[in-house]
């Protein structure tokens, strides 16, 4: 049996724009200014933006991810989603049909969309060589097992392999505050 | 092997208060007004506080459980304790030397608690005859699978034992929420 360390980072709320909504948002030929590059060519902008859910309650200073994309979408926690009061599904990134919209805010002004609302399945990127090392493959579901005092094992999470991966498990901040996840913690694969 | 059903309950972030902090929150003479019976002689309380951070942020109208205890003690999710950015570590319920205060806010007062704020680790509540069944002792350390699409196995569940108490598991909503529990889910356990 082979034993492999993945680095965990936790994925706090955050949103995908396109053009249009970004437009509306923050003003008519505006671009998004990147703080800080992330993997497979995103980064996060400095860009922020209210949420404001059916109920009227606030989620401030929500963190804009760039590049582009062709529909917006905006990524929750499970409970982000119980505190505006919306039933966002659990998805992948990008599936987003069927999914609940809510009302964005920024400085310019604000739009309330149709769908995008998901809260985003736990997976794990990879590149391709470390996918033949773990002998897996693009779409594969494995277990992890997390140490410490709030020890647990994850199933069901997704295999996502990529030239441009580098390998990380993102998780979303209810499962990492769930198995209090440590800053720079590692989870343990069993190939 | 044996296959048990527990019954999941989720504990939502609440309040224990000592009668000193009771009458300073409510005013002189105040007494606790039970809403709904809770197992081993406890009952949520109409009475309500608002909770607020070291950074000024707050959170409003968290239920006051009864009755009063010797100690006022707050029990909070990870992801309130990193909102309210207060160092509250897992704990035993009663378990509060050395952990921080944080300030409670009621219709006739305030009080700067100097402790008193827990993330309570995850049990399971049993009567002596479900142990018995079970073949499990009160403090014994077990681990239950949560099925469904974020499917896990928790590790390091506390089982507590009492002649008054139901089969029950008690988790926070940080991990109901990390796991998807539904309500009225179920959890197994194998003996």
């Amino acid at each position: 049996m082979k034993r492999f360390e993945i680095p965990v980072g936790i994925s706090a709320r955050h949103i995908h724009l396109c053009l249009a909504d970004l437009e509306v948002l923050f003003g008519e030929g505006a671009t998004l200014h990147p703080i800080k590059t992330l993997m497979g060519g995103q980064y996060a902008a400095d860009e922020r933006v209210t949420i404001v859910g059916g109920n009227g309650r606030q989620i401030e200073a929500v963190r804009v991810l760039g590049p582009l994309r062709g529909d917006t979408q905006v990524e929750l926690s499970k409970t982000d989603t119980m505190f505006l009061k919306l039933q966002a599904p659990l998805r992948d990134s990008g599936d987003i049909e069927g999914t609940p919209g809510v009302t964005l805010v920024g400085p310019k002004g604000q739009v309330t969309l149709e769908k995008g609302c998901i809260v985003a399945k736990r997976h794990v990127h990879m590149s391709t060589e470390d996918a033949m090392n773990f002998e897996l493959k693009d779409k594969d579901l494995i277990s992890l097992d997390f140490e410490g005092e709030r020890s647990a094992t994850l199933n069901n999470v997704l295999v996502r392999v990529d030239a441009s991966f580098t390998l990380e498990l993102h998780i979303d901040t209810d499962e990492a505050n769930a198995l209090d996840v440590k800053p720079n913690q590692s989870v343990v694969y069993e190939a």
